[in-house]
């Protein structure tokens, strides 16, 4: 049975809170639960989490390098400044999806910017939560490709 | 009858030909099938077109406005040329994806830039063909939301 | 009798459908017309164009050497992006008139750069429609002058 | 009756005599008499102002404010560095056009970018005195329509 | 009765021990008795809180919303580098401050940027410990301007 | 008695008239009196000066090295600018403060540089009418602290 | 036997009419013949083709994947604008050679830098009409070469 | 005795199984090993520590104040995004060394850059696991020299 | 008989007062009176002149047209943002010197650009109150070449 | 009888045997035999040298002055870093040549700039050793048509 | 037995001599010295050579090749200028260490830079001459791992 | 008795036969002869040198640290390029002179900036062949001053 990783980075714990014109009202739980429903029909563990601590987050995904087959993180604001991160992510070796829920290309010139992208394999962007379900998808599909 | 326009750039005729280490495998005419396969099980209208013409693309598009509800558009190198296909995409006002077979973000810094993103909804990148079909869902999700 | 021609760049053809609150709800057609009436006050010949297609818009301004005395363009998106038609502009040695309809000063940081500007005599920015008939009237000035 | 303001920045009282393959033989005085001639037969009221000061010149944009319906501004080499006119120009609620005699976008680099475009209306370049006239009669044309 | 929340970034524990050609010689507890001593004297509570982790600091930022009303942050070398942070207080609706002890534009180019400045209301630079004084009564003032 | 020059740059005479969703409501009149009201309650003598002429304030400062002991300046436009007010204020031993009604950082790219900041003791931004009051508070604790 | 396509791009039709003093007073139809006749001597099939459309040249590279051995192309200004070009070239396996009539090095800024010569063999610039020549020499060596 | 502090950031806990053409095949355990056999000789106290927590670091190097004579650090990721680190070594009064086992500046450009090389002593960079011993050497040496 | 000008710059009336470090201990009279005793000895009229205000420099190099022969200016802080003085200058048509006490080279980096530098005949740099007399013999000479 | 000078920068003698993957296993000593067959079978007097040093090859070009009717020169690193050799260059009347052996575009970013080419007649890059003998016949011609 | 070169670049000899507050009072013969020691003790055959001439260092760069087995420079101020020097080290296949006496990343902008790094092994920063005997040490463990 | 020594930096050797519109017609031995007749009138011992190579000139920098008093040098190329030249010029402790026959500021843009200036006491340029003798009376004036 295949583990998939759900990592959510600083702030989005505030979602469906938080400039709801910006990020949606959809909460985090809501997501979570949309992503469990999809993992029980496909026979697929989940782990869904979320920090506002870089640190933390690095050591998630060191733990999945033992623990899990596939990874979608959503690095929020840490998309942006954390090369800590990236280099985790690169020493990872499973399928590797970088998920953002609003569109980061329409907004501030800094977020144009991403130290993850080239590190993971497909990057969604601007499909609000559904880029979850969709990110989910592909992991699973790419881990059916490999066997 | 919902009618959904997939636009497909310069070069993407060769899909499956050229460079298979950044393209992979899958032809044009079998992403095309896939589609249309996906837009028949979900009675949608589906339009597949490839040109390596920019003017040609940018008349696609106006005839869209008319024509179709959502737009998914593959704008290959023009991605990070051209304001004349990003001005007419801004002329359409239903759901708008853009997709990216390969990672652009792993490649050369001039593919970095989209004059095209701030300009679409949603945008899918290195996700190979199932990018299309990723993509496909995501539009048909999207005007049956805004129903 | 002299012989001016103006030239309308990509998704000039939608003009009065798109982004009025940008473009203004004139119709490419009105423009055209109020053109042609200056026209033939003054009894000079009009030919008056659109295209979508970089191609097209050189062939034209070619054509001009041999058939018309001055230019106005509005290249639109090609503005910030056509080499290929700046050095079209150089080699027809009529005076020349760049116009844009709204002030692209005044919108996203890439409509600054005018690769045109450089290699026509005037250049009329964000007087909407009437820049046309300003810009008409300043090429008929300027082939008097020339007499 | 209407007021109509015209400014004209540093070096601009040398106009004829300084650099002509630049800047044309024809003087300020010339130029005045052309605008006034313009202004009579349409019954508006016209202040031609020249300064090499550029407080004078903020001074005068503020007293517009009280006495003026409309305002032309030639700022010369203002038109590079004085972010202070701009915000005077911003305070201003008028039609306002900024005229420049030669092709600013033919000459050095650091003469491409204007603090003061994005705060007017409408930008007239390189057509010589005409652009004074035709700036005027934008004017007067943007105060007819706004009745 | 009013909560405000006074938040310190990386190293600023060791205010007063740490270059105090650069900081100065007050510590950190004697910034916090002046600034209690105007909180009691205006009975609003104070949170007054120092930390070199950015987690810590985002979540403070989260507990805020829920428990104070006003906010002063001095984030120290986060101010350079964390979007995190700046996401956070974006998502915080009451009065905020930007506080620096030392006239950071005298340093180091780096320190010129803030990635913090464009979402708070109101930044104080350079005062010293005044500076988180100043801040306070800004804020408490702004609470009641918002009564 | 102590003696406090605050000077003002351009526009700011326009104060509560000139775009109030930026600078507010309050006029340059009202600041001066609650400047005014300090200095009075604190025995310091106020000169409260404006000018539209960047020589002008240059001339102010010359003369508060003979005549002041602490000078707060809002320089309006000026301090993106002048190189020149900048070395004025070097000149002037007494301490300094900075003062922005708005906050420049979330305006224009252009506003977020000043090239008075490195030679200034402390700077407030974006505190409206009060970063005066505050930053007179400021000068006369600096004066006090220096005897 | 072998064939090689030479592809002309903008405005390379008006050749010896248009700025001789940087594009010399051979025509277009004159450099064909010398290569032609370059390409009799050999017993080489030679294509010969000019275009001012990006998307048509573009036809022709792919069209010379299934027809052609080697290729020439002098891409005018779509050198400095075509990603679209250059990434056809990329998927032409034969030997390509780009060649400029002027040295672009000594002219504007922009036409410093080729999207196009990264993905070719040999880059030659400011022989005039001999560069076609030389380079068609080069691309029947590299030939014989890999025989 | 003297005390000396070996600090590694993000990721180094993976050494020895991460991408080992990049790191090599040597493990943290192995280079603690190799280091505290050199301090075991020289009768030096070692602290050899890692993190993937910035906080957690910056902690570290506070009590280094108190507790260590010398410090070496290899701060991974945070190099190239940490001021916070920068300003905590700063604080840090003795012989400092920032060691790389990989060559930097043979990688992605925005390895080329740290925030920590100008405030600390000495640099070794791609020296693998001996630049450990190199850089501990290096620090007994100056706390010799210092004596 | 020669009438040469020299203008300077704002804050130059401080000379001697201001930052002797930099500028050195001499003053303007001081100056003034090393130039007039070598202008007495060459007969030739001198105009030395000083002013904080950008529009008094202008106004003053517009009169030299018509009365001086030749021109030394040390334009201060406006080497580095006034493109109105030089523009004045341009259209001052004898030889033309500009002056810098001080080695601005060994200064800020914003020191380091002059707009002026390119329309003198030569520039003297960190020669103190002897660059002033090195540059009026230089004019003289010039004057006496050109006869 | 012409006299052609070519001259090969640093590390060319090493031809052939370095990094051949790069430039290839033609050593230097055939380049020179290729080329001096074909200055033989033309009549025409060839000096063939090669200097690691800079101003060896400085002296070389004056030389040539003197001694030669053309140049060819292949700067190798000196490309990228000598103005003093494009100074020496400028001063050679005769027609130039610049050769690359590699094609620098399609390596590191800094090989791509030239200091060389914007003072030779023509430039050839990335054709290998036939570089040299293409250019050489290129200079012949341009001799003979200099005739 | 192995032979080493140490190569030392421009005003390397003035060592002692020249600024000792950013060199140290070490001489290079006492450098010179304390590596001879070494090398005896490890029976290295050592060269230790000075020039002030980039081509003499390339020369000697290129005599290493057939004669010693590993490489040690400091290239001076030839660090941040010299593309010859990077590139006769790449074709150099034995270990490389580059070496700065002074910290480069704590001075000028200009010193961050090197185009040697790139291409060496290892790089030591800021160790004043305690460097070259740390780089020894490391190129003869480099050659022992070798064997 | 003083000793002055004047360098020359490459292709000045050329003075008077190469591009006389820039450099002027004078030779460097006619320079010479007129820096010659000061220091005789003046008592003082001159070296007068050139060089095209950058070595060379660094000895002489060095040889006149035992020597020579002041020194003049007009780097030429070298000015652009150097450090190695500059680092030498900073080891010198006399005054020092950096001299341009031309006007580098109204030329290329890569002939503004020199890494020379930041090191010498004065820089004069654009005056010709008198900028020599100029340096040469300031270098004994300061002598003179310095006694």
């Amino acid at each position: 049975m295949s583990c998939i990783m759900i990592i959510n980075g600083p702030n989005l714990n505030l979602l469906g809170k938080r400039e709801p014109e910006i990020y949606g009202t959809t909460t985090l739980a809501e997501i979570e639960q949309a992503c469990q429903e999809i993992a029980d029909k496909n026979q697929v563990t989940l782990e869904f989490l979320q920090s506002n601590h870089e640190g933390v987050i690095i050591d998630w995904i060191h733990e999945a390098r033992d623990r899990c087959d596939a990874l979608l993180i959503n690095p929020g604001a840490f998309t942006h400044t954390s090369v800590a991160i990236r280099d985790a992510l690169s020493a990872f070796n499973g399928p590797k999806v970088e998920c953002h829920l609003s569109n980061v290309h329409a907004r501030e010139e800094f977020r144009h910017h991403s130290y993850i992208s080239p590190v993971v394999d497909s990057i969604i962007i601007g499909a609000g939560w559904r880029g979850y379900t969709m990110g989910l998808n592909y992991l699973m599909d790419s881990l059916a490709d490999a066997k």
